[in-house]
Parts: C-alpha cells; sequence; structure tokens
C-alpha cells in the first residue's frame, strides 16, 4: 500500500440530508431502526452457502464476479468481462489471475462515484472488513489481501456472517424444479438461520425461455403429473407450490417481460396450452399464455396463501455477441415502458377483492410511479408497491419512490426494502442505504410540519421491519 | 376522550422549506397572499346548499362519504365500503351506523400520513371546527360529537361557510340537461355569494357513455331542437351553452378518456353523426366522435368566449365488481398514459391562433409536463396548462407541476389552481396548500437568486389570484 | 431610463443551494472551474461571423431575432412573431423599427421570470454589456442604444468576443452541402481561433425533408458521385466526412424524428433506396431509410473515428399556419416521447461492441433517463449520454439529468455540456449555468457524505473540460 492512501470514513450521518433541522430528525429516527434485525423477502443469494457453510474463495470471486453492477459499468467503458475473470456461457472462464481482476476494478473506482455501487461496496470495506483507505491502484494488492486473508477465518463464514449481519429470516429464489435440498440440508443441520425458498416458475411458464421444453419435461417427472395435460400441468404448480410452502417459502416471483394478465375462459386457456405444448402456437400467444398463467397463479395464491410477486419490464441479453460469449444476466438487461392499467385488469377483475390474496408489483419504469401503481395500490385491497428496485435502487431512486407513491398509496400500500442480490456481503449495506433514505423522507415531512415525529418514528419502525414480515407472511 | 390523546397544531410554517433562508422568503411571500379571496374556477360541490342553505347532516355524511381519497384509501386495506356508509349503485345504504363509519375511519388515520388528505382534513379539523386533538380511536366520538353538533349552529350553514372562508367565486360543474335550478334560486334569493355553473356536456357527446342515448333525447326535449340532425345537434349545444353563459358560466369541460382531437370536413362530421345516433358505428368512431366534439366545441368557444378545459387520461371504473356493486366515482379510476402532441394538433391548427381563444389542459400523465405540455404551452397563444390534478394534488405533486413546466411555460402560461373537489369543507385548505407550495418553489427560486423578491410577490398574487380569473375570465 | 430602474445584481453564489453547508462546498468546487477554457462540442453559431468579423447590427437582431427562446414565448401570450422583426418564410420582413420590437420585449420580461432564458439574458446584459439595472418598459430605450451602441465598437466584434469569452474550441454544424468555405476563410486568415464543423447530412438523409431531391441531386454535382446508386450514394457521403474532417470536424450529428436504427441485408439497403430515389417507396419506408442510414453512418464512424450524435425526438413545426407564414424553427418544435431499447438494438448489435466506435445520444423526453438512457450507456461501451437539452437545459433540467442517469451510468458515461445555441452571446452564460449546477449536485453529494470533496473537484473538472474534449476527440 501506498502512503498516498486516501483514508475511508463511513461518515454516521451519511445519506442524512445536510440541512441542520432535517438532519437532526433524521438522526433520532435512525437510531431507533439502526439495530433492528434485517428482513429479506426477495434475493438471490445462494442456499448451499449456508448448507455447505464452505468459506469464499477471494476477493474477486466474492465481490467482483457475482456483481453485475460493477462489471457491467467497467464493460461499459471499454473493459471485456473476460479480463475480470466473468465466466464465458459454456462455464469457461479467461485464465485471468483474480488478483489481476481485482486490480483493474481498483484503477477504475472513478466510474463509481455517486452510484449505489459505491455507497455498498465502501460499507462492506470498511464495516465487514474494517478497512481504513480507499480502494485505488495503489491499495489493490492491500485489499485484495486484507480480504481473501479474513476470508478463511471461521468469522467470515456464511454462517458466521449470517449471524453477523442480524438476519432474522431471508428468502432465496427458485425454480420449479429445484429440489430444495440446499433449503433441506440447511434445516437438517440444526442451524437456527431462517433460509426460505420462494417459488419463480418462469422456466415452465414462459414458452419462449430457452430452457421451457426441457423444463417442462423435469416438471413432469418430478412430479409424476402429466404437464402435457392442462389440468396436469395446473396440479403439478399446486403440487411443487405446496413442497416449496413446506420448505418455509411464503411467495412466489415471476419475471415476466409485461404485466400483461389474461382471464380467458378454461376451454379457451386449455386450447392455448395445448397448441403451445404441441409447438403449434402463434408467436403472439406466448405473450398471451404467460398472462394467463399469471390469473392462474393468482388463482392459486387464493387457495394457499403464497404472496404473489411480478417483477415485469426487463429487456433480457440487450447485446447478442456479449450474450453469446458469456450467457444470460451480465449487465446487459435494459428496462422498458411498462403499462399496468389495462394490463393488470383482468387478473385484478377476477380475484382483486379476493380478502386473502396479496400482489407485489415492482416497476422499472418510474414514469409508473403516480400515474398507474400508485393510484392501483392506493385503491385495489390485494396491491401492495414492491419497492424500488435494480436501476432505481439509488438514493436518487428511492427518494422518486417515496416522494412519486406517497400522495396517493402512502406510506401503507407498500412493502418496505427488498436487497434482491446476490451479492450477500451487501446485504446489510443496501439495507442500510434504505433505512437511511426512508428516515431522510420522513426527516423533511417533520421538518415541513407535515407529520409529528412520533408518527415518523412509528413509520420508519414499520418500514424497516414490520411492513416487510407482514406484507410477505413471514 | 381519552387522556393520551395527541395535541393537533397547523404549525404556522407548514410546507415552507426548512431551510431557514428559504423559509424566511417563503413566509414573507405568504404573509402577502394568505388572506387573498379564494377563486374557485373548476369543483364539483353541489349548488343546492347554497339554494337551500340547509344544515349539514352529521361528520360521517359532510367528511367522509362524499370523499373518494378517504374511501379508496380505506378500501385499499380491506375495508369494504358498505362499513363506511358508501351508498350503492342503486341508491341503497348498508344499514350502517354513521358513528360507527366514522370510528372505523379513525382507527385508521395512520394510512394518511404524509398524504395531502391528511393536510385537509388536520386544516378542517383545527381552523373549521377548532379541534385541538388528533384523531385517532381515542378522539373518535369527540370529533363525532363536535363536528356534528357544530352543524346544527347557524354558523355552519353553507352560505355561513362560504362567507367564512372568503370565497370570492366559485364554481360548479353541470350537464347540459341540468335546468340550473338550483343557479337560479341563488340568484334569486338576493344573497350576495357568487356561485356559476360551467358546461359539462360529456353524457351527451360521449357515445359511450352509459347514459348517452337517454341524454341525447332528454336533450333535444329541453332545446326543441332535433338533436338526431348533425345542425339541430350543433344549435341544441349553442343553446344550451348559451343559457349556462347567461347563468354565469364561463367554461366549458371535457373529461375525455384520451386528448384526441379531429378536424372533419363538415359531410364526414356529420356522415360520422348520423352512424352514431343510428347505432351504426364502429367501436373506434366514438373516439373519432369525441374527437371531432372537441373541435367544434373550440369553435363554438371562439364564437361564445367560453373558456374550454380539458381533462383527459383517466381509465374509468377499474374494478368491475365495485362498479356494479357501488356505481361510478367510488375511487377506482386510475390514470392512464396520455399523448397531447398528436391528439391536440387537428384542433390547435384550426383554431390555435385565433386570438380569442382559450384552452386550459390538464393532465394526470406527469411524464408530459416538460416533454409535451410546457413546450405546448410556451408556444400556442391560446394554451394554457391547468395546475396539478386529482392524483398530482400532493405537495411533491405540486412541486413536479412548477419544476417540469417552468422552464419552457414559464408561470404566465399557468392558471393558478383549482380545487376541483366536491369536498366543500376542504376549499380553504386545499387552496392554502398550493399558495404554500407555490410560495416555497419561489423562494428556493429567490434563495438562489435566481428571482428578485419583489418579482416573486407579484407571481405569489399572480399564481393565487389574478392569473385564475384572469384565465377563467370571471 | 426612469428613475425607478431596478438595479440588475448577478449574485456571486446564484444556482447554488442555499443550505450553507451545500453552498460553502459548491462555491468550492466552482472556483476551481469557473476560469476553465470553454469547450463548445455541438452548436449552431454561424461561422460567417469569424470568417468576416463584421460588427453585429443592433440589439434586437443580435438577441431576439434569433433566439426562438425568447420569440416563442412573447408568441405564447399573443405577440405576432411581425411584431418582433422575425422573418418570413419568403425572407421578407414586417416593416417593424428594431427599437420598437425591443420595447415588446422589454415590456413582457415578466413571461421570463424562472425561466432559463432569463438566466442567460441576465448573464449577457451585466457581463458583456455592464448593464447595472433591470429591462423592463422604462430601461427598454436604455438598453438598446447601450448595447446596439456597444456593437459598433471593435471589441464586440465577434472574434474580439470569441477570445473574450475564453472560447478554446466551438463545433459549428453544417449540411453535406456546404463548400465550408467561412470555415476555409477562417483557416486562411491566420486568426488562432478555433472554429471546426460537424457533419449533419439529414438533407440527403431524410426522404420526407423538403429539400431532399434537390439536396440529393446537389450532392451529386459536389462530390461527382452517382447518388442515385447506392454504392455511389454511400461513397458521396465518405467523400463528404473525409471533407469534413480534414476542416477539423470531429462529429457527425443526426436529427432524426425518432432514434429508429436498421441493419438490413445489403440487398435489402439497395432496394429501399432504389425505391426511395425512384418516389416508388410506402409512406413508412422514409423511416426505415433514415433507420438504414444511422447503421450506415455508423459503419463509417467506425472506419474514419468521427464521433456520432443523434438528436431524436422532436415533431419539427406544430403549428402549420406559423410554419406557412414564418417557416422553420420558429419555436414550434414539440419533444414527443421516444423509444431507445429496441430503436437502438440494430445499430448497436452491428457495432456497439466496437473498440473505436463513439455513439453519443440525447433525448427530449426525460422519462428515458433513468429507464433507457442511463441502462444503455451503463452496458455498452460505445455509447455515452449527452447532456439535458433545449427543452430541458434549465437547471431543474440538468438537476433531474443528474439525478436520474447518476445512479446507473455514473458521471463517466456522460460527456460534460453542449450549448447547442445560435445565440452567440448566451454562450458563456450557458456554460456557467452548467458548471454550477454540477457544482450544486456535486455539493449535495459532498454534503450528504458520498463523495469526498477532492473527488468531487475532479468531477467537476472533468465535467467542465475533460470529458467534452474527450468524448468528442477535440
Amino acid at each position: 500500500m501506498n502512503t498516498a492512501a486516501k483514508p475511508l470514513v463511513l461518515h454516521e450521518d451519511r445519506l442524512f440530508p445536510s440541512d441542520p433541522a432535517q438532519r437532526a430528525i433524521a438522526r433520532r429516527l435512525y437510531a431507533q431502526i439502526a439495530g433492528l434485525p434485517i428482513v429479506s423477502p426477495h434475493g438471490h443469494t445462494d442456499p448451499s452457502w449456508w448448507a455447505d457453510d464452505a468459506p469464499f474463495a477471494n476477493a474477486t470471486e466474492l465481490l467482483l464476479v457475482p456483481d453485475h453492477y460493477i462489471f457491467r459499468m467497467l464493460y461499459s467503458q471499454g473493459i471485456p468481462l473476460d479480463a475480470l475473470g466473468i465466466p464465458r456461457a459454456d462455464g469457461s472462464r479467461a485464465g485471468v489471475d483474480p488478483r489481476e481482476a481485482w486490480r483493474v476494478f481498483a484503477r477504475n473506482t472513478h466510474l463509481f462515484r455517486g452510484t449505489p455501487s459505491s455507497l455498498w461496496l465502501d460499507h462492506v470495506f470498511a464495516e465487514v472488513f474494517g478497512l481504513g483507505v480507499r480502494l485505488d491502484a495503489g491499495t489493490a494488492d492491500h485489499y485484495y489481501d486484507t480480504i481473501t486473508d479474513a476470508l478463511k477465518t471461521a468469522a467470515f463464514r456464511p454462517r458466521a456472517l449470517f449471524e453477523r449481519f442480524g438476519i432474522e429470516v431471508i428468502a432465496t429464489t427458485e425454480s420449479p424444479l429445484d429440489p430444495l435440498s440446499h433449503h433441506q440440508a440447511i434445516r437438517d443441520s440444526g442451524w437456527s438461520g431462517r433460509v426460505v425458498t420462494a417459488y419463480r416458475p418462469d422456466p415452465v411458464i414462459d414458452p419462449e425461455h430457452e430452457q421451457f421444453r426441457p423444463s417442462l419435461e423435469r416438471f413432469g417427472e418430478l412430479t409424476g403429473e402429466n404437464v402435457y395435460d392442462w389440468d396436469g400441468y395446473l396440479r403439478a404448480h399446486q403440487q411443487r407450490r405446496a413442497f416449496f410452502a413446506a420448505m418455509g417459502a411464503t411467495s412466489t416471483d415471476h419475471g415476466h417481460p409485461t404485466c400483461a394478465t389474461a382471464d380467458l375462459v378454461p376451454a379457451q386457456a386449455r386450447a392455448l396450452f395445448t397448441r403451445i405444448v404441441a409447438g403449434k402456437s402463434l408467436p403472439e400467444e406466448a405473450e398471451l399464455f404467460r398472462a394467463q398463467m399469471l390469473t392462474e397463479m393468482a388463482a392459486m395464491s387464493v387457495d394457499d396463501g403464497l404472496v404473489m410477486q411480478i417483477h415485469p419490464g426487463s429487456f433480457r441479453n440487450h447485446n447478442r455477441a456479449l450474450f453469446d460469449r458469456h450467457g444470460r444476466d451480465k449487465g446487459a438487461d435494459i428496462p422498458m415502458r411498462t403499462d399496468y392499467v389495462r394490463a393488470l385488469k383482468p387478473l385484478l377483475d377476477r380475484y382483486g377483492n379476493e380478502a386473502g390474496f396479496r400482489l407485489i408489483v415492482f416497476t422499472l419504469d418510474e414514469s409508473t410511479y403516480a400515474r398507474e401503481l400508485a393510484p392501483l395500490a392506493g385503491h385495489w385491497p390485494c396491491l401492495f408497491l414492491g419497492p424500488a428496485w435494480w436501476f432505481h435502487d439509488s438514493p436518487e431512486g428511492m427518494w422518486r419512490f417515496r416522494e412519486q407513491t406517497l400522495g396517493t398509496a402512502g406510506f401503507y400500500n407498500t412493502v418496505g426494502f427488498n436487497d434482491d442480490t446476490r451479492a450477500f456481503l451487501s446485504i446489510p449495506a443496501r439495507h442500510d442505504v434504505a433505512r437511511r433514505v426512508d428516515c431522510a423522507v420522513l426527516a423533511k415531512l417533520v421538518a415541513e410540519h407535515r407529520l409529528d415525529e412520533d408518527d415518523a418514528a412509528e413509520v420508519a419502525v414499520d418500514l424497516a421491519y414490520r411492513l416487510p414480515k407482514q406484507a410477505y407472511r413471514l
């Protein structure tokens, strides 16, 4: 480490408004929620971490390779993914030394100035690894060694970190085809950490998914149902949902390109499914089938009580050459304009007034916050708004979410925070950012005499802890 | 009332920025406009209140039943409308005690934290009824009794409140089929309050309105014109507009699903109308007819000087089951994406440069503020922007309106505030919120040295008083 | 000048937040960049000004007639363009005295309160002409005389102003048909000012351009190529691009109605072009041809290194009567909703990963900042975001640009500021506004402990100076 290293300090007032009146209120509100347990009802961590409790390999494997926020930003400035050790579509890797990949990252930290990645990373570096200098070209090796050495110790094993982070419950996301053996192993181990799954059936629902046909076949094998028959296919879902629920799941998750829903009469739905599995459907029927399946999933949620989530609006794999070389989920998904008003009406007209039904909707199209989503959530009893998500999980994005939904939906038609991440170490950082921003939003309301401070304190606890537990039935 | 009741205080600086420099300026600006008379050029109060001057019944009937902002929020959390005494579509009511309905509301005031409803309600409670404690489960009966008792007194009769509120003029909204007998009664009574009507012809213009056919028939009876003939139909409009103008109307109002306008040659318009009234039109021709009629209304405005308003973009009655049970206007209308650029061009190309023509356009799609509406209003001489409306009448919504229209349209292509409400008692509260927010916006400009304070003071008076009078020719 | 004239003072802290913590930081950051040279990589100044160095005529000709921001605002309030001396489509003018036109403007300065025009004008009045009182009806003649007199002096000739303004380099924009004789004259003169051109081929690319056919003919004459043959047409572009590059151009600019791109196989492209030049194309093929040509221009940029710019989304000449009377570019262009995700994919899939290729994209649809443009720029190596543009160049618009792109694209996928103006005297004012707003944005990040102040200072210099030079290869 060179002697010119810059200090890294997490300021205790970070993300609070600099106006003294607002800052003082934000501090007081935050003090009451900073230590609350983490409830993580939606995310993509790997359950094998807690099943096996094996140490993480090194800084690059832990922090760089799984974080598409980081490597897409580097790629956007002309750095090849191979130089960062990102796997190829066939599972192979360029023969890059992980330390070299880390140095490339370290030389380019200026790209992240002002982004949420820099907030999360600094939190991880300072709080989890106790690093006191900034990451840059001069400190790259110091960082790499400090982190990699720490990972060899017992305190940095997955279960130890889970406990240190104060996680009360975390949900992973699995395909219906997953045997949930890691979740079973966690339960069998006697470890007290609560890790639950969530039912994400996209591969057996989306006829355009590249794995649709083999997935459907495996779906049939696993359930013993004739999944090429409409009734058998629906029973297979019911069966796997029941299994997931038995393994702790309280929710389902649906990542469709749009939010379209349909409510076909049963004979039409059956005929559509028959054309789909026979490979005789028209191109636009894939969309109609996904739409119908959202309504079928809603029907099952009415029965089994699993909370339904829809995450629409991403154009997947926008870069063809990069997809061919490196495969899915490599930072090349781009949001699209998304309609909710007409799209959700068939499902809502069918089940939207059912007492036990709960539907959490997310968006990547912020123009719908005030125009569509807050009005929908501010009317329909089943409907709740998921938090600012993915491209919108910056402090600015969280402010926009609150400022554009508050007037019509209030706080109580929202569900608190989702970290939605594969980057395990960033989970406390992400929840901390969300809690700080919510306290800042509330502090502004208090400072402008729109909300009493004791009421704001209650809202702060609700957003950080009570609402996610309640909304997700955790 | 229990002893733990929380105090209710309207802070004198509410809604002003907490930054001391901005707050001091906002205070000074507000002091100059706080006492200006209320000009309410667009709204939905019931003229029979001032015609009959009968007392309001009780707290629930006055404040809860007519306010869809409140009962839709309660419905969104699973509270049936019947539990609140909201009328059914057939006019019947669930046999709910109004005091019980009020208690349900009182137990759920947390839902309104941070919403404009809480601002308006607190203002009504504190300023109009002198209540000094917050509404909650413990104070529900105290509230119900205090309000209901007050309503029995002379000071809380409609005319007395009108005068107490400092209303200089208020516009109601009536169908062309309305005989305007309440307005006549107000005039005949010798009372000095100025209550005018506005011409809202949707039921006789929209072929998809459920009351279109009977409305058309009544339109013919009322005017003595053959309204099944294109010329007679247009003459009927001219006649009713003249009658409305004679009864004080200075404006028309058009609540179409989109902002589409058309400029058909007369023979096409006539043929379209003939197909419409013969029930032989194609489904898309209803939209074309509404579009053509906006241009016909503009033509009549050029002649008779009535200011034209378009309020587009609402998907009406999104909840089918609720509509079947409770009917229209029950908080289930949801905004939609709205285009203005192509939509308005036919009307604007025809009449947009006419010296006497004035068109005020509203939106429920905030993404059009900076992109479409401010550029249109910043060019076309006839065009003015209506204020942040309905789902966007929160302080945040008003800030977005100003921040997204100011750069291109300035302040002087806008028309000041509309309260647009049926909730009579909230009118002073709503105007007060708008005035405070405008002062806050201006204070920021002054504090950032973009506007001299004396110019800001002139703008504040213009927005609160001069512009609405001038824009609406009141 | 009357005695009641109001003082005009440019406050040294203008546009900085009034919060003392943020303001102090903003001041320090701004002090480090206020004196940096102006890099103006995109604009519409007239190269003849520096070729001929002739004096400007008077206040009205210099400041009012070329500034569509000003005369469209006056028009929006009913002032005819003829009263301002704006030329007609046929080149004639209403016989208006320029001093009278100036007085009309002076009487209406309240319309510009809070708009960017008022910021720019005040800067020009105070800094360039040393005026110490505000423009209004009472000071109109004082202004007119002061400015008109100054323009007669050597210090106010175009080259002297260029040097006084500290312009390091400025780009103009020319059609491929332009002989660039003014640029040649500037070079031949030995004057040291750097004025470069940019290649704007819309008239020979857009089949719907009113001058398409004569432009194409002239394109052939100028290049000696058979431009009615696809290969000859492409060679003509290559030849003119090379000529423009030799005259200093480092970029091309494309002002299409949409951002649509296409990647036809060569035989299809050839056949399409053949139909276009034969006048036998379908209406929708004009759009397809423009789309294909963007990809052809990208191919040429890969070869010759010219940086490509796309400025989509304007509905041109929205007011038919005004267009007939006064022609193009008279403040009647209105932004439209614009898609980028699907539109850019063909071009990006073809050239988006090429190492040397650089594409700068602009928008008039702010709803795409966070949803589409920041995610695209935060992934694709070729892609950079142009600054807040035209209708969005207000301080509020610049804040929205930063707050909505920062999280996903960071600062380093943006390119600093473009003034994009014909209004020469406003150039220092416009750059000053952009620098102040960027310092304000950075100050907020520093004050909220999200960025170290030394890093913010580096970003401030990058945005004001290094990034535009680097992005545009200047």
